[in-house]
């Protein structure tokens, strides 16, 4: 303690400028020096702090500090705060070190390999072991790269519980010193949930890709059947060789186009709802609510789609079955000695439907990098709106037309309905194009004017509430920025 | 206020650690119960503060924790700060209760949806109604998501603006905690410009996207009539179905090469100026100080426009009217008996040419990552100088040579100045040439170094002042970095 | 002083709010009126401190706000921190203020423009010059830009090191006030180490460009000598103009595919050296460690060669070379009145070949784009393992199978072994490949469980320190991550 008191001398002198100094002098004990626990130690070292590490053989481990090691006894009794990062498994020693570890704050800093392995949350099996400790569940999700090298954007953030308030205010001082910011996530029995967060696998994710995976197997099939099988029935042709790039680079515009249309679609059931309710307080039916939780995640699959579209339609010119073919056609030209004449129209209309297509392309694209992160910080809520909504809408009009422009007259000709089925492009143009007629509709002047009062607070045949209403409103309504 | 009292009592044993726990369990109060009210409660909440929400039906709102809602003479005398997160609209009912908010913080949340709709800032408006409140003007910039979800990167600072020091420290205290880096403003006839901070809509890039779209529309109508319409009156033909992508695919590589040198003309004019000054020290003309802060948007659309030029270019071959026209050559080969015989030249002119290209492309699209805020953050000074410089002046002189290498010999034949116009791509040269050429003689060794010691704070041709300029500098100058 | 005694009076009412008040109204002195020192002193006006420049003609500099310029001897006494912001070679004046200055705090901000271009250090320097002051080297890392727009991502922290403890205690609440995260590196002899931060020249780049340069040489030659040197030797045929584009664009995804697979070999050679040693507490080998660092780079520049290997490839129909030899095989074949028939096999292959090619340059680049920073920041620990291990072995084998299809039945045919050389997409496929059988071989189960078990902590056959290696471990394991 000679520390603190060397400390507290000098603040006689120094007062303006030594706040907090005393706190930084501190010694911290880390019990366990694997990765986490060295890097741990490492960032506190540098941060200012004096770090003793509980070893029962402190000479055996040569990535240390030399003199940082200590016995267990005398590293608990030197410290007020013990970050415990150790595995669960060996907790049980712990046990023996009660006396010395009384009343102080231990840090459990573990993670366990699987969900729902133990009963209890290892904070909290902690808290039995010791009870005499005031045990706070922290730092776990952070790895121990963000540890070594500092917070980093999403890195930024300790989440800690626990059930005494002063505990976690010392560990919370600890983290602020290392320049995260604190979340108190309440009392300990929070820490099964903390330490499943490390445990997730792109929970936010799930959903989109069972949605791309079934859409995907969907129109995979359907277009199997309705050109390989269908000519191998009729014409007795094998054309299989054609699943590899053409019908797959059917399958993806298809589900890239739907996907897209998926994002913008609960924005829009969501207005008319709020239009049919003729107020913005009411929740939304859950479904809509996960629904609009996903938009992102559904804009991005569908723009890794239409990028593998990209790439599949510029593979076209090389491929061995299209040379063969041109080759073909020409030898065929000349052999019957006809001369096929050029046809303007169809020059005019696969050109805008290819420059459609590159346009389209690049405003997903756009869309693309505005949500990332370090991108879609830096604007104002009304630029990320726009480039979100009215961007959006652009997008999925020029990805629909083009769509549109690809048809042309095919749904004239009877042939191209085999079997009485329809064309796979027919049916992603379904959803965007109803999307599109119901954001028009919304547009129109009348229907704009009642649900921007709506979402500005207003509510619909309510007279006696007509006063309340008006304290429950801000400047801010999320349901209308569609997020890629 | 017994929190607080226990608090007190607590800190006498728990001095070091217990720092500014008594202003962390402190009482909030939140009027308006909207998206940017409730998501505020919620990160207050989650940061350990207590938070009452002022209503005037406390049970009327299902969104909020129970417990929390109450009528707003209570709430507005139970805590020190109250964040107004109402509509400016509806202000003119807290004149009711002046008295409990005598002496109170009042931090003003508002945001107006269009800019000028008021004459005076919502935070003067406030103060003027309750003139015995401190009103401080803040966190407005920063949308419910941000609230809801921390800081993030540029989501990171909070403006604050008042005109009492301590009602700002206070504001300020609550806003560190949250987690944010505060700027004060000022007093509060700030309010206004922070007000109108959300209501940007891309301010910087106003300037670019003109230029861009007036480039683009002059290019276009050239190309236009010196293509189509030329066709049309010299021989009759109409070629019109070419505008989609063969003319597109003109004008969007031209103004690409012009933005892209426009980026770094500014650098090359600033260094003459300060070779002909002989001092950094004298401020650059306005337009020139507007055009530098705009180089990153610049080059940010000259890297879209070279995007689509690349997509349609890649698009070339499956074109019908390309296919077409490769068909009727080889049958006019074979009708005619006549075989073409293959030309090296040519193959190493054209294969260098689309070579040329598809670095200058990859080295376009790197100095375009290298502008994403979360990877030019991670550079070092003198990295973001060595990408944005060097290899952006490499990625200049790549593009213009494979524009050179595009047009060849083809400024000898008399055929290609229609109507004694120029070629496009002579046009797009003009530019990039003489920037190459200027920052060739800034490279000579006597300009370089001398252009260095003005760089470094020397003048020319003033020995009285000698001794001052060399306490004026540092070793920074930001004139000489290129920003993409 | 009067700012802080009315601050002092005031705390009295205001206690709990007021905390740092009054070290936020603390006088601050800048030395040195360059882009530094201005940018420096606005910032710190804006987060709230009283700036106060020195200057020896206190009138001569427009560009500061008025008032704040003052003689150096006055402004070294208004503070009691001074911020040096002059370039070392003037720093012979300041001996003259050594009385002003004695006992203040110096803040050497200064930076060289080249390394080792002084014996000692500038701090040092400093120190020496002006041994009653307090020397603190500090926010020399950070550029003018980021000092005026405030903390971004990887500019947010600020490193000092000094001799006296509290002096950096006094700089360290400056920068944190200013929005920074401070990490103290010690003595003033870490001064030297500071200063070479900002010219730093990409250190951790070094290795996979000298790497990338040397394979790129080395396949350039293997390929020239084996296609144009070949063709002119026995064939007198000059084929040099392929080296533009086709000899390109068999370098590039040779490179590439090897690089690729160079990321994922230390990973293995880890898991077998751990296996081998039945330990995971010992260090690896310092090539092994070095070369683990350099993952990610290796990663980025084998994506950078993949992207112009798709460029390359997507032109191939554009090329003179191409479409005239396409024009010339329907020639002949139309004038040898022979008709090659349709090939299935090849169809089926060439198709499957492009289709994992694009399959493969998609998840490429799905990993690099979550190696950006903004993006791996929001990734948990384990979503970050699951797309670097998992997806990045599923691209390097869609890699290694696109190869594998590329050759085919290649290797059967003698004409290929020109000069008894091996054709260079062979040589490409030796590492993967046998990363890819490594990597299985550490799936089997017995294999994996044993090497889980060792990551966990456990140590093979060292019975009596059974119990210690218990306690040495946390669940974060480093090594396995693949980082791209």
């Amino acid at each position: 303690e000679r520390g603190r008191e060397r400390r507290k001398h000098e603040s006689v002198s120094l007062c303006p400028l030594n706040t907090g100094a005393a706190t930084e002098q501190d010694m911290l004990c880390i019990f366990g020096t694997g990765d986490l626990g060295r890097s741990l130690g490492q960032r506190l070292l540098q941060t200012g702090y004096r770090v003793v590490y509980g070893s029962r053989r402190p000479q055996s481990c040569g990535l240390l500090p030399p003199g940082t090691q200590v016995h267990h006894e005398a590293a608990a009794q030197s410290a007020r705060l013990v970050f415990i990062c150790i595995h669960r498994e060996n907790y049980d020693f712990l046990e023996t070190l009660a006396t010395q570890l009384k009343g102080k704050v231990l840090v459990d800093v573990s993670n366990n390999l699987k969900k729902n392995l133990y009963p209890e949350a290892n904070a909290e099996y902690l808290q039995r072991l010791i009870p005499g400790a005031q045990v706070v569940k922290g730092f776990n999700t952070l790895s121990a790269w963000a540890l070594q090298n500092g917070p980093s954007d999403a890195n930024r953030q300790v989440y800690l519980c626990g059930n005494s308030a002063e505990a976690k205010q010392a560990v919370a001082d600890v983290a602020t010193k290392l320049g995260f910011t604190v979340l108190d996530r309440g009392s300990l029995s929070a820490a099964r949930e903390l330490e499943d967060f490390p445990l997730q696998l792109f929970p936010e994710w799930r959903l989109p890709m069972q949605l791309t995976i079934g859409l995907t197997a969907f129109f995979f099939i359907y277009v199997v059947i309705r050109d390989v099988i269908y000519a191998y029935v009729k014409d007795n042709k094998d054309i299989s060789f054609r699943i590899m790039v053409s019908l797959a680079n059917k399958v993806f515009p298809t589900v890239s186009l739907v996907m897209l249309s998926l994002c913008y679609l609960p924005g829009v059931i969501a207005a008319f709802l709020q239009l049919y309710r003729g107020t913005k307080y009411k929740r939304f039916p859950d479904w809509l609510d996960r629904w609009m939780l996903c938009r992102k995640q559904l804009g991005l699959v569908a723009l890794a789609l239409a990028s593998l579209h990209v790439l599949y339609t510029l593979i076209i010119p090389i491929r061995y079955y299209v040379r063969y073919r041109l080759a073909a056609n020409t030898i065929s030209q000349i052999r019957e000695n006809k001369t096929s004449p050029f046809d303007t129209t169809m020059a005019w209309r696969t050109d805008s439907y290819y420059s459609m297509g590159a346009l389209g392309f690049g405003l997903y694209l756009l869309l693309g990098i505005t949500s990332l992160p370090s991108v879609s910080n830096m604007l104002s809520w009304r630029e990320f709106s726009f480039i979100q909504s009215k961007l959006g809408y652009l997008t999925l009009f020029v990805c629909t037309f083009h769509t549109y422009l690809y048809g042309w007259d095919m749904f004239l000709r009877p042939s191209y309905y085999k079997w009485y089925t329809l064309p796979n492009y027919m049916l992603s143009l379904v959803v965007p194009s109803a999307v599109l007629v119901l954001k028009l509709l919304l547009l129109l002047p009348c229907v704009d004017r009642t649900l921007t009062r709506i979402r500005q607070g207003w509510e619909r045949s309510d007279p006696e509430h007509e006063s309340k209403k008006s304290l429950l409103t801000s400047g801010y309504h999320t349901t209308d920025t569609n997020a890629l």
